[in-house]
C-alpha cells in the first residue's frame, strides 16, 4: 500500500533546505580532538548529506540553503553541481557570515563527538527573500530540517518555505535533526518543531526527538500516542528512531513497520541517520512498499558507519540493494515482516 | 445566539498579553510634535489600553507582560493595581530595557502621527520563562495583540501561552494591531500573524491587517472570502474593520453582522480600537448578542476618540449604554439590523 | 595672566561635540516621577546646553553630533538654528535610532534623580565619518563631552576629532561629564578619560571625575597632585568641583584660584555645571582673568538652578554680569581673591 | 650600543599578549583551497607563534589570552604548557566563543592567502577583567599584538595592560600585525594603532602598516620620517620591513641598520614574520648589538617560509646560529654593515 502520492509530474524530486556545512573528519582517529592532528573535508550538515545521498541514488535534488562568500563555498557549490544537484537556490552570504564547520572526535568505533563552529553561520542566513514560490511549485517533496529552525532569519525562510509547500502540495518531510547549538530555549525548540510537525506529511526522529517536539503539548508519551497524535493533525508517515533497537514507521492507517539494524563493522558512530534518510525517502518517491524503504534505509545507514566521510561516500542504489543482499545471506533478515 | 462559549467557572475573564507602554499625549495640541511643549503621560499600548477597558467596564483582567525596572514601569504596575487588573505576571526587566514610549502628534481631529521609541523595548523582553500554564488555565478567554510576535523572545513567549491556551480551552482572540517598528519583513508578519490566525477563536483586524495576515497564504481576499478561510480554520468570529465605513463581524454559520460608527466631535484619531475591542470581548463574556456587543464596541470607540486620553478614559458599562442611548436619540439607530 | 591662548584668527569659537537630548522636566514636580503627570520638553544634554549657553553669551559656535530622523531631531536642529548655532555638521541617524531622552524627577529643590532612555541613543551613533579636519581646523576651541567617549562608534569619532584638534591646534577642552550609563566598565572609563585627559589643554570634572580618570594610574590622589600631574602631562588649566563647596581652577604655572558657590534659592538640584562651563569658557575665549571667568561661571551655574529648563534659560553675558553685581550687594564676593 | 634596557631583576622576559588560534595548513598544497582535501593542524596566530619561537629560543614566555572551552582550547594550553609557557593568565570563553581558525591556501611557494574564521573569535574576548598589574609588572616586556585592538572587549583589555606596563616600566614592543578582519573602519585603525605607538618602546611593522598608522595623523611620511616622528614620541627602536627588499632598524639616537632576507627555498609565504620578532626580541633581551639581533631575525624568518608549520617549526637559538653559519658560507653576508 502507498502511503503517499507525489505529483509524478513535477521535474524536481525534492528540495533539501537548510544546513550545509564542511566536515573535518579525523585521519588519525580513534583518539581525542585534542591530539588529532591531520582531517579531511567533505561537505556536511544533515540535509546537505541526504542531498548527496539521494542524487547517488538517482533522485533530482535541488538545494535551498546559504553558503559563505569564499573558497569553502565555491566547494560546496561546485561539490553540489559534481553530484547532479541543482544549486540555482543557492545564495552567498553578504556579512562575511562563515560556514559552518564540525570538527569530529572519533574516539572509538561507537564513541564520538562534535565540535562545531556555528556562530554567525551561513546556513541559518537563509532569509525570506530567498524563499521562492514557483520553485517550491516544482517538486515533489520539501524536506526541513530542523535544525533549519534554530535561528532567525533562517527559521523565517523555513516557515515560508512550508507555507509555499502547504499551498502547493509539496509534500512536506520534517527531520527533525535536533542540534542543541544555536537554540535560545528548549521550549523555543518545542515551539517550532511542533509547529513544522504540525503541517508535515512524513516526520521522521528519534525517541528523544519528539520528546522536544511535544514538550509543551504532552510531554512523556509512547510511540504509539506519539505516532496516533501526529497521524491526527495530519501526517501520512512517522518514522520513530530508536538507535540500536532498530526504527519503526507508523502509518496514518494505524498500523507500523519495524527494521533491526544491520550488523557491520562500524568506523565512527555518526553519519547513518542522513544514509538513512536518504535510502527511506529515495524508496517512497519510487513507490516502494514501506517495508523496502525502511530495509534501504537501514542497509544505508549500516553502510555510512563503517565509512570515514558522509557525503563523500554515499552509495548508488545498486550498492544498496547488493549490500541488502549480501548481509542477508550472512545474517538473515532484519525485517520483522508482520 | 452565541457565537463561542466562554468556561463560567474560571475565576478569570481574560488574560491581555503583550504591550504596554507609556504614552505622551501633547497638552497644547493641534500642532506638529516639533512645536508642542507640553505633555501629558498615560498607560499606553493596545492590550493594556483593553485591560483597563475591560477592567473598567467590570471584568477581572490579568496582564501578562515586563515592564522597565525603573519609575515608570512602577507607574505601570501601580496604575494597573488602582484599576483591580492582576499584576501577578507582570515581571520586570533585568538588562536596562525601558518601556516603549509614545509621543503622539495630534495635528487636527483626524490628522495624527506617532513617534515611538520601541528599541530594547520591554514589553519584547517578555520570555518563555514568564509563560506560566496555570496562569492560562484559569482564565476564559487570552487576547495576543500581534505587536507581541514582532520579535524574539517575545515572539516565543507568546505562542508558548498559545500552546498552553489551546491546550486547555482558553479562548484565543487575536487582535492583529499592526505596527511596522521592529519587524524584520512584511513576510515575517504573514508568517507569524497567520500562525496566530490559524489557532484562534476570534480575530480582529482592518482589512490592511487582514491583508498583511494573508499575503503568502492568497493575497487580494475580499472580507467575505478572508471570514470563510479562517472560520473554516476554526475561528468563530471573524472581525473586520473598515475605519468610518463600519465594521464587520462574520460568524462561522456564515452570518455576518455590522455596525456605522457614532457620530461623535473627536478630539483626535487614535485610541478608538481599544475601545471597540473593550466593549466588543465584554459584550461576548456577558452572553450578550453579537449586534449589541458591535453597538457597544462602536460606542465605546466613538468615546474614546473623543477624549484626551486613552487608558484613563476608559468608561463604565453603564457610560457606554448611556451614550448609546443619547446618540441613538440624536441621530437614529447605528446598526443594520436584518 | 591668560593661562590659555586661542588663534583669533579662526571663525568659530567653539565645536560642541557629543550629546544632545530631549529632557522632560515634570511640571508638576516635588513628587516622585511615578507620580509626575504633565512634562515639558527641552533640547537637553551638557554639550548641547553649553551650546546654547555660549551662543546666548554671544560666542559661534558649531555642534558636532547626531540627531534621530523624526520631529525630535527635527527640533533639536531648528532649536539650536534658532540660537545662531551652526548646524551644517550635525547628520541624521539612518537605522531607526532615536535621541536620547531625560526625565527628569524633581523631588525637593536639592533632591533630584533621572530617568534616562539611552538605549541606541542618536548621539552615540556618530561616527568616524562624521568627522572633518577642516571643521576642526576653522575653531579655537572644540569641547569634548566625556559621554561620547563611551560607545563605538560615537568613541571613535571623539578620539578622532581629537586627533585632528591636536594636528591643528584647536584648543582642546576635556568636560568629563560622568554619566554610568552607557558603559561596559569602569575601567573602560579609566582609559578612554585618561586617553583624552592626556591630550587636553583645559579639563573640568568633580573630585569623583578625577577620581575615576585616575583609577588606573593612581587611584587616591588629592587635587593639588591630580591637577600637578595633568598640567605636567600638558594641560594649561585643570579645574576640580566640589558642589557646595565651590570650585578651584589650578593653573599649569603652578597657581590656584578658587570660588564659591552662589547663594541662590534652588528650583532642582541639576543644569547648574552646564551654566557654569558656558560663562567660564566664555571668560577664557574673551581674555578674562581666570578669577573673573570662575565668578561668571559660578554665578551662571547659580541662575540654573533656580530656573525649570537648562538650555532654554541660559542667560545673555549682561544677564550673568547684572547678577554678579546684584549678589554682590546682598552677600559680598564669592571669590577667594589672594 | 644598548639601545634598551630591560629590568633583569624581573623573572619573566615576555608577555605576549592577544590572538591564539589553530591553523589548519593544506598537506595536499600548490592548489587552491576548493580542491586542497587534507589538512594539518596547528597552534597558529602572531603573539602565540611568537611565544613559541621565543620559548624555543631559551625565553621565560607568558601568554595572556583567551581560548575556547572545549578541545581546541585545551589543544593550545596543552600545546603551550608542553613548550614551557606561562599558560596561569589564559582564561577559558564563557559564552560559546571559539578560536578563530585560519585555513591557508598555499598556491605556490610565494602566493598564498588564508579563510579566517573570526566570528566571535575567542581571543577577542579578552577583557579588562583578565588584566592583572602584577603579571605585567613581573614581565621585562609586554608584546601587544595589533589585532588586540580591533574589536571590544580586547581592545580595551589590551589599551589596560598598556597603562600597567607604563607604570611599572615594563617595555612595550607593538607588533602592528595589521588584519583586515574585525576592524569596523580604516579610521579606528589608525586611531588605536597610533594611541599604543605612541607609548611604544620597540614598533615593529611594514611601511604598509606604517601608513595606516599614520593615515590621520600626517598620510604618506617616508620611512626616515616615520622612524624620528616615533622616536620623537619616546619610541627607542622602530622596525620598517620591506617584505624582499630587507628591513631596517631606526634607532632614537638617529641611526639605522638595514639587513636583506636570506635566501631560501620557501615552501610557504607567511610566517617568516613571526620568525623574525622571536629571535630579533630575543637578540635585544640577549643584549646583543642590534645588529646580530637583525641577522638572528632575518635567518629566523627564512627558516620559517621553508617549513610547514609557523609554532610547530620554530627552530632553537643553536638553529638559527647554524643557519646564519651556513647561509653565509653560500650566499655571503646579508647584513649592510656600515
Amino acid at each position: 500500500m502507498k502511503y503517499i502520492e507525489f505529483d509524478q509530474s513535477r521535474e524536481m524530486d525534492i528540495i533539501l533546505l537548510g544546513r550545509v556545512t564542511i566536515d573535518f573528519n579525523p585521519l588519525d582517529y580513534y583518539k581525542s580532538l585534542v591530539e588529532s592532528e591531520t582531517f579531511r573535508k567533505y561537505v556536511g550538515g544533515s540535509p546537505a548529506n541526504i542531498a548527496v545521498g539521494m542524487a547517488r541514488l538517482g533522485k533530482k535534488c535541488g538545494f535551498l540553503g546559504k553558503v559563505s562568500d569564499d573558497q569553502f563555498g565555491r566547494f560546496v557549490v561546485e561539490y553540489f553541481e559534481k553530484e547532479g544537484i541543482d544549486t540555482s537556490r543557492i545564495s552567498k552570504c553578504e556579512h562575511g557570515e562563515k560556514l559552518g564547520l564540525t570538527f569530529t572526535e572519533i574516539l572509538s568505533p561507537t564513541e564520538s563527538s562534535i565540535l562545531m563552529y556555528r556562530n554567525q553561520a551561513a546556513d541559518l542566513q537563509l532569509s525570506v527573500a530567498d524563499i521562492d514560490e514557483e520553485y517550491i511549485k516544482n517538486s515533489k517533496a520539501l524536506l526541513i530540517s530542523g535544525t533549519a529552525l534554530a535561528m532567525s532569519p533562517s527559521r523565517e525562510a523555513t516557515l515560508k518555505a512550508l507555507q509555499f509547500a502547504k499551498k502547493n502540495n509539496t509534500k512536506v518531510i520534517f527531520d527533525i535533526d535536533y542540534r542543541e547549538y544555536n537554540w535560545a530555549s528548549r521550549d523555543d525548540m518545542a515551539i517550532y518543531y511542533s509547529i513544522v510537525a504540525h503541517q508535515s506529511d512524513i516526520i521522521i526522529g528519534s525517541r528523544e526527538e519528539f520528546d522536544i517536539t511535544e514538550a509543551l503539548l504532552d510531554p512523556g508519551r509512547d510511540d504509539h500516542t506519539t505516532a496516533k497524535y501526529w497521524c491526527d493533525q495530519g501526517s501520512r508517515i512517522v518514522v520513530i528512531k530508536h538507535g540500536k533497537e532498530g526504527s519503526t514507521a507508523y502509518t496514518y492507517d494505524g498500523n507500523d513497520y519495524s527494521i533491526k539494524p544491520f550488523p557491520v563493522k562500524a568506523l565512527k558512530g555518526f553519519g547513518g541517520g542522513d544514509g538513512y534518510a536518504s535510502s527511506f525517502l529515495y524508496g517512497l518517491l519510487e513507490g516502494y512498499e514501506i517495508i523496502e524503504c525502511l530495509e534501504m534505509g537501514s542497509a544505508q545507514a549500516a553502510m555510512l558507519i563503517a565509512s570515514h566521510g558522509c557525503s563523500a561516500d554515499m552509495p548508488s542504489a545498486e550498492a544498496v540493494k547488493e549490500f541488502i543482499r549480501e548481509s542477508k545471506e550472512k545474517y538473515g533478515d532484519m525485517v520483522a515482516r508482520a
